[in-house]
């Protein structure tokens, strides 16, 4: 290529006079000529000239980069969480720099230390189902870099985090199925080091032993919260066992509709026999049929502290007194219920 | 907070040497005491130092940053092209600052503008349905900042591009429904300004033509891509003006579930009356029912493409004759067709 991105020394080469003078200009201090801050500016309009940001962060320190951990990006939830947060960092002249774990713990080490030497002003992390013992956050939070956690975040951490009133909302979903008259209520449950999918859990048993209906452990299946497949054949094995289910709780909308097949295949009714209710309310739960009932998360709200308590932290007014925000569910009922 | 991230002076005061020692011991420079050497690794070790990359950078002019500009994140098939770039330049340690455009050109242009002012080493960018005008992307490249097209892309621009064989998958998917006997094959189309969509139609017709099938221009609609409601209400129109239709290719996956869901609502036998074929091998096509027969668009090989071409290109061994990569598909039969 012939042409390159002027520089600011190209500028002051063309207009004769000295690279401070033109920092002046554009910086608009008041002690430079009038004659050539006008000169300076045209000059900068005709050549398109954008000031270097790398420069410019390296002189105040800052990178005007975040970093956005996240267990994946084509994920229907995370990937409105990282929409949303890339649109409030665009306000604030601020890129997002997104490293995927893929539910890998040594990947999100790994990503940790990506975002240091980036020089990242700040990172929000989602943690990964492998994640149980938070030390690489308090590693870099102790760096002097600011962290927060949202949706899936460590109890055993001390910094500011948002999540899901997953206990809550849960129990509104139980509560919901026994309102409809269910009685024998399955739980396919994710895995057990992510605090959401055991305060779902918790949400579950509660609902069921505050109706004084008997919790029965045989009835809460373990499955992998991503694959539609390994839910229905859990679904259909437990199916087999105890025919007497009328309803099912599950951790994730898709392995919902997991179950969802499962039933199908058996030819069972669909709500009527037995009724179906997810977690999330992922596209796909509008598409199947029959419309799954599910919880909505509230991603923008999610999205939306979490950015605000990491702007917080960014401009030194980290407080010592750790917040956790609870981001509040709305149960959508549709067919499936 | 109390403590901070170490730098490199630091290190050098705390060993009473010179940042310069430090900076040779760490790069590995022979002219270094070896003693003095291993006493800077030991407490670069203890510390848990990690050289800041931005300084690094500014030195070699360098941000270790390329910028991804995409439609949208929230969306199947770009979410796993952002998941296989980050992989790719992770190998390389290279971060990836996202910029989700919406659609919007303006926003488009705005990215871009980001992108430069936080001086990425280079850009992988796919339209917006409003991008006509590739200027933006020219006066980008013009500036020296290598920049490869992907998926969407513009006819009218003399930049390296990794595409999809939009035609050539659309001929296949028409001539698989000719070939299962259908004779009247609507077209749900997408906008005019996407290239992609404009060679999907031009596949559909020449299947038809050349199968001595009757073009039938009243059996093209225009739809929004990403509207399932839209698909719906509109083939629904349509299928009422043309109850003799019996088959129906779909520009995009979610189109093709609008349409199903129009001839449930019909009591439209699937395939039996009418087959339908989607486009994008979406997760949701293997959940519907029937499961949507469909064209898989390797995002995998897209990806993989694209950031080989900007990794020469940044390597300063861009070339002037460039380049169009042309990615294979696949078509999938499930039981819609």
């Amino acid at each position: 290529m012939s042409t390159t991105k002027p520089t600011i020394k190209d500028i002051a080469k063309r207009l004769g006079v000295s690279v401070a003078t033109v920092s002046k200009a554009l910086n608009g201090y008041s002690d430079v000529n009038k004659q050539t801050k006008a000169r300076v500016l045209a000059l900068v309009e005709k050549l398109n000239f954008i000031p270097n940001q790398q420069a410019i962060n390296f002189r105040k320190k800052s990178s005007s980069l975040i970093g956005l951990v996240l267990p994946q990006i084509n994920h229907f939830y995370f990937s409105i969480l990282a929409e949303q947060v890339i649109g409030f960092a665009e306000k604030d002249n601020i890129n997002v720099v997104i490293k995927p774990t893929f539910e890998n713990l040594k990947k999100e080490i790994m990503a940790l230390k990506d975002l240091i030497k980036q020089n990242v002003d700040g990172i929000l992390i989602s943690l990964s189902n492998e994640t149980r013992n938070p030390t690489h956050l308090i590693e870099t939070h102790k760096m002097g870099i600011p962290i927060v956690e949202f949706d899936r975040i460590s109890k055993l951490s001390p910094l500011d985090k948002v999540t899901t009133r997953d206990k809550e909302a849960a129990y509104k979903a139980v509560q919901h199925l026994i309102d409809r008259g269910k009685k024998t209520i399955a739980h396919l449950r994710g895995p057990l080091l992510s605090q959401n999918f055991v305060d779902r859990f918790l949400g579950y048993k509660s609902a069921i032993e505050e109706a004084k209906l008997i919790y029965d452990e045989a009835l809460v299946i373990q499955i992998q919260p991503n694959s539609l497949e390994g839910a229905k054949q859990a679904f259909l094995k437990l199916f087999k066992k105890r025919p007497d289910i009328d309803a099912v709780f599950a951790v994730t909308d898709i392995t919902a509709v997991g179950a969802l097949e499962a039933l199908k295949e058996n030819a069972v009714k669909v709500p009527a026999q037995v009724s179906v209710v997810g977690f999330s309310n992922w596209q796909l739960s509008s598409l199947v049929s029959p419309k799954l009932t599910t919880i909505d998360q509230n991603p923008y709200l999610m999205a939306k502290a979490a950015y605000a308590l990491l702007k917080r932290n960014m401009s030194n007014k980290e407080s010592d007194a750790k917040q956790v925000i609870r981001i509040k569910t709305d149960l959508i009922i549709r067919e499936s219920s």
